[in-house]
């Protein structure tokens, strides 16, 4: 009884609390830990800003909030206006919260106190910031671009105050190494991300299973994207991982279509490309479905199931490769190669294989890479920098995967347990990009152009699923249903 | 025929584009020149920056397009990366637009070209922006910060090119005119505006009246911003004005709660703030009604009934009170008034009105202004420069109105045909509120806390709707039902 009292009570306390409900919570103890093993460091420390909360310019409106994903993987914390330090020596994971605010209590956006802050995140300690306003705002910009990390010593007192002007950095360090070794962290996901990136999938499933159902009464992509929505925010996910897209006929084409606005008319196919978020975690799934007012969940014409079979047997093809040890981009390259069979199979494209192979015709179909690292942001960090995006058709056969992201790129190290993958092949008739290649010299005696017109009216086909990579194999996250067991739920809606 | 060739034949041509689709244009050029004569130009050249698409910081993923109000009113136009110029003296309204990409238009996102920008916009020209990436960067900066107008000499050939670091600008001018000017404008809707405002309301009524119907077979906050979000989007109302509050029981009571994922339990009351955007301009609806699983469309409680139709009856004798030349603060201390009488006459609070009045205690349970103006922005500019915002219960009773917003502040001018204002009325049993009223000795004595206690679980009540204020009185522009036609609905729902 002696030692409970004051300070070690309610250090004591903490660790019950982590012991009863820790398994529940977000693992940001193990992550900081894991990200000073990265960085090889035995003391020092690490600090953060979180995203601080902004009004639109001119109005009393607030930009959307959206955590930082670097402030979320070493906290899981999803409030505005906070910071975390990291001392490494003394393995003290600190986050610091804005103080409590009447005001915000009657009006509402108050955070968590440091009661509940303690309760659910896992840290060491939580504190109230007392820095004045004028040092906060000097602070992110301390945190996050001058130094990643500082001796401990040079934390004065309980609070920052008087310690940002003053604190001066080893002149060798800057942010660069700490984004890498958060990078390198996060590629790999552990057990509760793999959970939330499985949640966030289960009510994506949800909602595109409600589109399958809905399907045969709905008419116009605006209420595709509603039902989408809809299901989610009733399912608790607010926040989706990127804007839905929701394309119909020609619209499916357009790989970031996103207006969403269109009616069907007597359009043949339906792309729904729309991933939930579940606690900063993102889902990213696409379905295509036809759209067949006469004969729901059936194909309107043969071209349409053509094409259909082909993206599924590309995607299924894919998803049989990946283990670990395999090679992103060896995947997408058999992706494209089997698509490109399948085009030439079909009539699209004519002559020999390699010829069509070596020119890269194939990209006038499916111009963009066959999936991404999926985790804090949809598309996930690689564990290497993430280059400017560029996709052009005119790039030379020798630049045939240059303009690819990661995990496309042969810098790309292979997969290893606890990546989360997307596999995502398609097939575009996209007007826009098929001109540029049928203008093209080196591209247009491969195209049948009689046969890519009976074609043009499928528009685009895309299927795409959350891959994880397990130790002996991989398993699919993604629920949803797609194929022949998609078709069967419109069919039985409109039997109803 | 001579005059028509070249030049002169574009203008002509544009000239009947305007006449013939041009009623359904937003009227940008009619602002372009309000503006002007408001700032009392004959010459010059003003301009404005669209807000610039960006990215999340360390991320690929776009924050949420929302446009520049100031821009949307010179303009029309919501696409990003935009800057716009108008020519006093030619009266020559120039909109300058990114310019066309093959790569998004493959990818999508693509926005106008210059002949789908002269078609959907109210404007003379439309130019693509050719400026190198490193001027552009200065633009914005420059048109909103440092200049808000220029001689027309001083832009140089048909592009911005070279201009941009050479203008020099009256040494007296700065934005602020400029903006004061626009708000001036914006505070009274023209035809166009106010159809705008209609077709929100209209759209947020349909999503009201969803809920209603549905509400019988709904458990939780979720589900019913999930009817309500879904119903905007199908009717294609993409963006809302502001983060819906769906609040129930005491969560009512928290003046801007958006977390929205409680179940009802046995809680009394749904209290639902939410309008849908169109084209920009805002609705803003409140609707607050009985949950009861026992007995749908029925308060559960004399208390419930009590409150709303108190809040009722305010916003009743407000809406009623509308008319040019009314003074809003004087509608706001109506409002009060009503209140605290009807306070009284339920017994919640006690004493002499005068002076219960003059401590200014009818605050713990309506601590808001009674509305404010909505157009571009749901609280939209009033004319007079937007103060901070503060509420405090320690402000002495000579600040009873100080800490107000406008309209309800005694500088605000009076209203006039064109303002659309909100009148939303709230009675909230919050208790971080009340206690603070509750443990000060000015208010404690003005509490019956048995009374009070009885009437706590009601949560809180909130009614607002949009009225207009026309030449002879006012329109109401939101539909939704409330009151008796609320009940009714709900009634029917849950015996179907």
């Amino acid at each position: 009884m002696d030692q409970i009292c004051g300070h070690e009570l309610r250090s004591v306390s903490l660790k019950l609390t982590v012991e009863s409900s820790g398994i529940d919570k977000y693992p940001a103890k193990a992550h900081a830990q894991r990200v000073a093993d990265t960085l090889k460091l035995s003391e020092g420390l690490i600090a953060l800003a979180g995203k601080a909360s902004e009004l639109w310019q001119d109005s009393d409106m607030p930009v959307p909030f959206r955590q930082d994903r670097y402030f979320s993987y070493m906290t899981g914390c999803n409030e505005p206006d906070c910071y975390v330090t990291y001392d490494v020596g003394k393995d003290l994971l600190t986050l610091w919260i804005p103080p409590f605010s009447q005001k915000k209590a009657v009006w509402g956006g108050q955070g968590s106190t440091v009661q509940e802050a303690l309760e659910k995140y896992d840290v060491d300690e939580v504190r109230y910031i007392t820095v004045e306003k004028e040092q906060q705002r000097e602070m992110p910009y301390f945190c996050r671009h001058v130094s990643n990390w500082f001796r401990p010593s040079e934390l004065t007192g309980p609070h920052c105050k008087g310690s940002v002007g003053s604190v001066s950095c080893p002149e060798t360090v800057t942010a660069v190494p700490l984004k890498q070794a958060i990078d390198i962290c996060r590629v790999v996901k552990d057990e509760h991300e793999i959970e939330l990136i499985r949640k966030a999938n289960s009510i994506s499933a949800k909602a595109h299973t409600a589109i399958l159902k809905a399907l045969p009464g709905l008419t116009s992509e605006a209420e595709v994207h509603a039902v989408y929505v809809g299901t989610c925010i009733a399912h608790q996910a607010r926040e989706q991982a990127y804007q839905p897209i929701v394309g119909s006929g020609p619209n499916a084409a357009t790989l970031h279509y996103a207006t969403n606005n269109e009616s069907f008319g007597d359009r043949q196919t339906l792309l729904i490309d729309a991933g939930a978020e579940w606690n900063c975690y993102a889902s990213d799934v696409t379905r295509t479905m036809p759209l067949n007012a006469k004969n729901p969940g059936h194909w309107q014409s043969k071209e349409a199931e053509d094409i259909y079979a082909l993206v599924e047997e590309v995607q299924e093809s894919c998803i049989r490769m990946l283990k670990p040890g395999t090679s992103f981009l060896s995947v997408h390259i058999g992706a494209q190669a089997i698509t490109l069979s399948g085009l030439l199979s079909l009539g699209i494209l004519q002559g020999d294989f390699i010829d069509v192979w070596n020119a890269g015709t194939v990209r006038a179909f499916f111009p963009h890479g066959l999936g991404h690292h999926i985790g804090l942001e949809c598309h996930d960090v690689s564990g290497e920098p993430r280059p400017s995006q560029s996709s052009s058709p005119q790039s030379k056969s020798s630049d045939f995967f240059s303009n690819l992201q990661p995990p496309c790129t042969e810098a790309t190290p292979e997969l290893v347990p606890g990546n989360v993958v997307t596999i995502e092949p398609g097939i575009y008739f996209n007007s826009a990009n098929l001109k540029l290649y049928l203008e093209s010299q080196t591209h247009a005696k491969f195209f049948n152009k009689e046969v890519l017109e009976r074609y043009s009216d499928v528009g685009g086909v895309r299927i795409e699923d959350c891959i994880l990579i397990t130790k002996f194999g991989h398993e699919n996250l993604t629920t949803a249903p797609k194929g022949a067991a998609a078709l069967r739920i419109i069919r039985e809606a409109a039997s109803l």
